[in-house]
């Protein structure tokens, strides 16, 4: 009888199935195309394929445990629909994929009426992280995980410290709920790193030897990310004596995660400005033929190119202080959900699980476990003495930077929602009362007072 | 037998009864709490109360006229299963509240299933303009719209040519659908001149009747509006020699329009990002307790306040880039969704209606009726001549407002990102190539070309 199923072929269920595997674990799989099966196990003779679903369950020791890597959606339901008359009490579906949380909690719940349990486990790190050890996320029963600890503990990253990126999330859907934001941060970094680049397009122009050398200064210390390797590998990448960058096309895809972490914080009005912006700039970047006509109308009115080498050297403080800003938006959305939905999730966990494995794996977590550490109640990664330095030392320069970007006509929405997103929380008083005045004055919404407490209403107009 | 009847006497349906009955139809009443409809009455005579609802439908003409002004969400379905029962093949329902489009829809589907009609129809201008003339917003069945055509378009506002401020919008839910278009583009309006009011503040330190000589200025030509005209009223009002702005407490609430707004045009893929913003800047006004305590933390790291007399000049151009990228994002949504829905709205009417009786009533909507009048099928407002001069002539105002703003630590997210709009949306090619080849990098999501044809993958990293 073999430890774990694995269904779902795909690159990501390939490469977990062999991680797994590599651990000294035996691994049943199976994949809905028997072909896929056949050439997967003959290229890996150590995994063991079946063609039948029925056989591919009873290969599995009791309790039963079986991944489920297939495409979010309809398909999860349909899998689990084609497994469940082939379970027994207590055995323990896992699903991989990208599963929207609420789809989680409502599978839970249904299975777990039929005794059988789900868990639901973001997994990040694409398919080198699933291979060579991803970051994973896995949520709801307890004693369900525990059942499945040792292995998702093994295959997961390590931290230097040895500690693996793998812990238990919480309760009902909050892997996949974190593994959402994850992904929400992730499109965050994504666009500053395409931001950045843009700056130093202008700032270096024509060299880019010197827009390399600008990404690997930025690559260093708290800003060493994985984001930030491969952008390296990216920028120095050539194909026939060109570079490869220059030859793809600026339309940016996306599966879907980004939009739901938008969604979900506008539900639960929880400002991520930073995030929202960078799935907007997926959408605009898609409008291709748009922008290919609206720049024909504003032909020569941008800045020439130039240099300036002042500005280069204040891209640490700046991107630090964007940083700061972005990951305080995404744990402030984790917090408030946590709270309403009663995840039970350790925040410091988080900061220990993405530091490796993931695609926004950094040093910088390391800044936030911290925070945490000294504070588990922290309500915003702002008022952690750390990340105000941050913002105190990189604030003029992030100033001048999106200054100099904006003179040059770049788009640049997550450095500047990064700042504003400093400056609104970090703002005892903001103009927002005149918003309330003009509610009070048009619809007779009423308004609070500072100096006294109770709801008013005033004729403006008098 | 009375012309049309009223259901839901709050503020905004006595407004309207009494609107109507002004222009000589005949209006029955009704509330749930019979009290209201007697007090209401007693007040105004000419209008028929009814204590119950038999009564209140039985007292109408046939085809029957019902207008529902209730809260919105689950109080409409409940009075529509009331109502039901009581209505005859052919009678008309108008839903005139704040109801999702979507909610819209469903019901006249149902509706219509069993011989009645629902006319969905957004209005706007708060109680104000309920009586003495709003914008309206009326879709669903054309021969229905026609029963109730006379009525709307008298009691509408007028603008100087005479044309009411009321038309045909389109089928199903679309008039919902642009009222909350509406809303979302008066949020950004609002926040808009938050942030005017915070620099403004900045400007002139300590020198109220400055501030309020410089919004007076601004409320000139194309930018003169409805929300300039009560924003200077605002800032003169006193309450005890003191300014009554100054007690009002700066929590800016909302009731969801603006956010359905922002989730819409996620779902459609059409960025809004000034008016997300708004929507964002609405939550973190909320956070007032958070707020306080992050200002502790960054106490004496904010610019002293000083005068600049050029840049209160530069305010207008400035504010009309702003305006036109506000504009130019919530066109566009209404485009995407009205081409995806087939909901056959007339763009340039909309242009038409919103010039007076709403809350964003401006000399601005009359330039952008001439740029669909020019042409009908124009993609976006941006490449439209006249938004195209404005934006070139206030391009540089607007980066060094910015760029002051920011530097004196301000919150100014929706002149950012229409900013960074009005960037991205005229830049044929933009930074996002890295995405695309960071995305390809760890996930194999493959990339097209700038220079064929085709789906690609690299190994970027040798």
């Amino acid at each position: 009888m073999n430890n774990i199923g694995v269904y779902g072929l795909g690159v990501m269920g390939q490469s977990l199935a062999r991680n797994i595997m590599q651990h000294g674990f035996s691994v049943s799989v199976y994949n809905i195309e028997t072909e896929i099966t056949k050439q997967f196990t003959q290229k890996y003779p150590k995994l063991f394929g079946y063609e039948s679903l029925e056989a591919f369950v009873n290969s599995l020791e009791k309790p039963r445990k079986i991944i489920l890597i297939v495409t979010a959606g309809r398909v999860v339901d349909s899998v689990i629909a084609s497994l469940k008359p082939l379970l027994a009490k207590g055995d323990i579906l896992i699903d991989c994929g990208n599963s929207y949380y609420e789809d989680t909690q409502r599978r839970m719940q249904s299975l777990q009426q039929d005794g059988f349990y789900l868990i639901g486990s973001g997994v990040s790190g694409g398919e080198k992280g699933a291979l060579h050890g991803p970051s994973i996320m896995p949520s709801g029963e307890y004693r369900a995980y525990c059942e499945i600890a040792d292995i998702f503990t093994a295959i997961a990253a390590k931290n230097e410290d040895g500690t693996a990126c793998c812990t238990y999330i919480g309760k009902e859907g909050s892997g996949h709920f974190v593994k959402m934001v994850h992904n929400g941060i992730e499109y965050a970094d994504m666009q500053l790193l395409a931001e950045l680049y843009a700056i130093l397009k202008r700032l270096y122009p024509k060299d880019r030897a010197a827009v390399q050398k600008a990404f690997h200064q930025l690559n260093q210390h708290n800003l060493a990310s994985y984001l930030l390797d491969i952008t390296e590998d990216i920028l120095q990448k050539k194909e026939q004596e060109e570079w490869l960058l220059d030859k793809v096309l600026d339309v940016a895809k996306q599966k879907g995660t980004g939009k739901w972490t938008a969604c979900v914080s506008l539900e639960y009005g929880v400002p991520v400005p930073s995030l929202i912006e960078a799935v907007e700039a997926r959408f605009l970047s898609s409008m291709k033929a748009q922008r290919l006509q609206a720049e024909q109308c504003y032909a020569g009115t941008q800045d020439e190119e130039t240099s300036n080498e002042q500005l280069a050297a204040d891209l640490c403080k700046a991107v630090l202080l964007a940083k700061t800003s972005i990951y305080a938006q995404g744990f402030s959305l984790i917090a408030a959900v946590n709270a309403q939905c009663g995840y039970h999730i350790d925040t410091k966990q988080l900061a220990v699980i993405w530091q490796n494995g993931c695609i926004i794996k950094s040093e910088f977590l390391k800044d936030i476990y911290q925070a945490y550490d000294k504070d588990a109640n922290l309500t915003n990664l702002l008022v952690s003495d750390q990340f105000t330095e941050y913002v105190k030392q990189g604030r003029e320069d992030l100033q001048r930077i999106i200054s100099f970007a904006l003179q040059k006509g770049l788009y640049i929405p997550v450095l500047c929602s990064a700042m504003n997103y400093v400056n609104g929380y970090t703002t005892a008083s903001l103009e927002t009362n005149l918003i309330q005045a003009q509610r009070d004055c048009f619809g007779a919404h009423t308004y609070e007072r500072v100096d006294q407490a109770g709801v008013f209403h005033s004729d403006w107009l008098k």
